[in-house]
């Protein structure tokens, strides 16, 4: 077993410290964050940070990064109060990816990497037409995190689109019919195959099987 | 394409709209979150809402929901400041996933479930010791979200132990090597596939590919 502490994080080489802790919690959700300037310039950032935060009503929180680099999802989203989560899948890995790269404010990363942003029902944020399962937001609050400057954006879910194939007759999502893939750390797409799923446990009896 | 709207969403049947909004943020994580109460009885809960918030400081986040529900979890992690996060892999699934069950506070979910807790260099929360990758964290901040009663927890990582086959070179982990699993919704569990690493993203530059 090998063993870290947090007094050797600070020694460590920076770029396999960041390799380390961001793949430390495990897999991770991979979405592209859809939003606008207040004069309608899209704009498109991969983020892997997104979070359930209750389904009653349907919030989802997603961290943003401290105010010293640029942040134009962060500003954009101020600005209209409104963004977009779109699944990444298997077939717009690499376009995906180009996203997280440093463009200017001016430049649209759809153009710069080959997406299509999508609008629908009057909102006011672009969804990305390749993704199979779009999420429209509504900011509804911000907290910053005195610890490092990250802010967790919450948001509530206006809209949700998603392919039939998707939606299990439960309502449980089937992800790999949507294609939609895994992140670990900050580089590496997984497919996932399913292996088990479980029913509601209840104290002292066995835990029930179900079918996926 | 299906098309549910906030308006939708107090219609569905409960357990379908619990199903829904808990899948649609793509795969989480799946941790058990080991702590203790002052006198040092362990308590265990499954939890797939942990987020990377920063590599320098290293920090983590996880929700905890809304106290009208009994939270041990939560109680211990006031009580004591320390806890620890612990990888769910395909040997312990039933066991891990029997851990949500809602037992007396007196009952530990170590032995309920047939883990067992391990103590490492003096921290005051227990491992599992059957996961391969254990995080020891100690408490920083906590961040009561307004829009529904939820609480971010904000940790430090003190302690970082893992399987030497499961950390690559440049410091990022080979998640399958650990036998880390992916979980959607509220019950299904993946084992992942790589299918793409790629580089640092550039504007005008072609994203470069990696080997896993």
């Amino acid at each position: 077993m090998l063993h870290f502490t947090a007094a050797d994080f600070p020694e460590l080489e920076k770029v396999f410290r960041l390799n380390l802790i961001n793949g430390i919690t495990g897999f991770k959700s991979a979405n592209l964050l859809g939003t606008q300037d207040a004069t309608g310039h899209p704009n498109l950032a991969l983020i892997s940070s997104v979070v359930h935060l209750g389904s009653d009503p349907a919030l989802l929180g997603l961290m943003m990064r401290p105010p010293t680099a640029p942040r134009h999802s962060y500003d954009n989203i101020r600005a209209t109060r409104y963004y977009t989560l779109n699944h990444v899948h298997t077939g717009i890995l690499r376009a995906a990816h180009a996203t997280s790269a440093n463009v200017a404010r001016e430049i649209s990363e759809f153009a710069a990497c080959a997406l299509t942003p999508q609008y629908h029902d009057n909102f006011a944020a672009p969804y990305v037409r390749e993704s199979h399962v779009q999420i429209g937001l509504e900011l509804v609050e911000e907290l910053p995190i005195q610890a490092n400057g990250t802010v967790l954006l919450v948001g509530h879910v206006r809209h949700l689109y998603l392919p039939p194939a998707a939606l299990r007759p439960d309502g449980s999502l089937n992800l790999p019919a949507a294609g939609t893939v895994a992140l670990s750390g900050l580089d590496t797409y997984y497919t996932a195959e399913p292996v088990a799923r479980y029913g509601y446990a209840r104290p002292g009896e066995p835990v029930p099987e179900l079918p996926f």
